[in-house]
């Protein structure tokens, strides 16, 4: 990950100015928030897919660098909207501004940022990137409404849990690829590559962070372990665990679900369970699938130092602990 | 009223028609949602000044009906997210969705309704239109914050207060009849008229609706008398009062205002206060000079039944009771 850091220094050198400029607005309250939970310490993940796609794909200009801004602000503004609907304490190690400021900020900057994004591409005017991220905006909000829908529903199918983690996470990463492709006026191969490829990626990156909410520790990843099954997600480690699990264990998963407090001796039961009947693998499994299907659709891009970036942070997925 | 209904009745059965094609989701609770909350009744206010700005400004197309279908989208996703920053429990005479369904669809639903407002601008493609709408959504978050910070805030000056409409109220009006101007290609200065108009045409329906909060029957409102002292909104009635009242008056306001629970009793005593410093009638005689300047801004243009409508609504913004 340092080689790509190094290989688009100065990129994100940019990325944080910009990030820092364009959000220009008279209530200097929504700056203090924005910048709350901006400066937390977020991976930059979706911005980082932009820079390199654009550059892969040839880009010699400077505005990827806004539209990966913008990214980024479109991602906040879902953290925020989120962690209301999740009622979530804390984010990143943080505590979330909802737990600070309540609600009402949390539900309206993020609104704020929303609007901004869209005023800044309107601005840039590339009628190609409107289209695609507003698509992948409505994508999202569809994707977080299913997830609600499908809250503590101990029968949730594999298939609609790769709907939702598709529309709710994939389809920013995939966006963010198009974008790149876009800018660099890629023909239509190219770009459906590019596409495709976020898109994997963005499925792999939310099985690795379901696989981590099962085993990984607060420290690390700045949240505490536990907090899906909590929340009534049933993601791909329970799914698949629930397929061969007996009735017992069913009714138990099904009870700490409609739980409105889970226990730590709960949360191992669960873990146990899961364990026997090997969800991990099998989501870690689909992980290292899903990347290798992501890397393949670059054969079509010469070699390259871009092109061997997104493939290390393709490879990095499966490895990263946060 | 009538005669605009009977003007532009076409228009109008095929906004209807509009608002439900537009809404295409493969979820079909967003859809539930979405029909729960726009069949309940609005007054189409918004759209209506699509659709007769842009006949005014010699629009022939049938474009304006998605834009002004769109309008109403996105005043529909501030309604459901105010609601739940106001933690409201009625609109339009019938139970809020955060009531019903809780506050996560709401959030969510408002998101979706941002954002396929955005993807169907996207769609037509209209560059300056889009442009429009983005400034008018991002300065509409910012009104909406800065009230919050101003909630329960009893020095809230008479400026703030404006400016505070301005953004939450009147930019989206401005929007609105600028959408019918660039539909119709309108030269600059018809265009800054119909903005201007719009403008201050929404200043004068959020002053005409502080009014009524005070005065008006649940029954015709739809809505409690006396929600915004509740909810802690300063209003141009009390700021005014304010101005003149005496200490002993303002420490009451301000003891009712950071209560959690107004009873009936405070607010008839505020009420009263209002009474003694002509607060309703300064109010009504600004909303008036509002509709006024709002109606001069229309000389530019000619004769026509659209803008006789204009001034219709503008002069019926005055008298009405709901």
């Amino acid at each position: 990950m340092e080689s790509i850091s190094k290989l688009i220094e100065e990129d994100l050198k940019h990325l944080e100015m910009s990030i820092q400029k364009l959000i220009t607005t008279k209530v200097s309250f929504i700056k203090e928030i924005v910048n709350y939970i901006i400066k937390s310490g977020g991976k930059r993940a979706r911005p980082i897919l932009v820079i390199l796609s654009a550059r892969l794909s040839g880009y010699q200009g400077d505005l990827h660098i806004p539209y990966a801004a913008i990214i980024e602000f479109i991602h906040t503004a879902t953290l925020l909207h989120d962690d209301v609907v999740d009622n979530a304490k804390t984010r990143r190690g943080n505590s979330t501004v909802n737990t600070v400021w309540g609600n009402e900020p949390s539900v309206l900057v993020g609104d704020f940022l929303y609007s901004k994004s869209f005023e800044l591409i309107a601005e840039n005017g590339n009628h190609e990137i409107m289209k695609t991220i507003s698509k992948a905006t409505t994508a999202l909000s569809e994707g977080e409404i299913l997830e609600l829908l499908k809250t503590s529903d101990i029968e949730t199918s594999e298939e609609e849990y790769f709907e939702v983690i598709g529309n709710k996470t994939a389809v920013l990463f995939s966006a963010a690829c198009e974008i790149g492709a876009l800018l660099g006026n890629s023909d239509n191969e190219k770009r459906s590559a590019l596409k495709a490829f976020g898109y994997d990626l963005g499925i792999a990156f939310q099985l690795k962070d379901d696989v981590l909410d099962y085993v990984s520790y607060d420290a690390i990843l700045g949240k505490h372990v536990g907090t899906d099954l909590k929340e009534g997600k049933v993601t791909l480690p329970l799914i698949h665990a629930l397929q061969s699990a007996k009735e017992n264990e069913i009714a138990f998963a099904k009870k700490v679900l409609d739980k409105p407090n889970m226990t730590a001796k709960d949360f191992e039961r669960v873990r146990t369970i899961i364990g026997k009947y090997r969800g991990m693998e099998y989501t870690s499994d689909m992980t290292a699938r899903y990347i290798n299907e992501a890397i393949q659709y670059l054969n079509v891009f010469e070699a390259s130092p871009y092109k061997d970036a997104l493939i290390t942070l393709a490879n990095h997925m499966l490895k990263r602990e946060m």
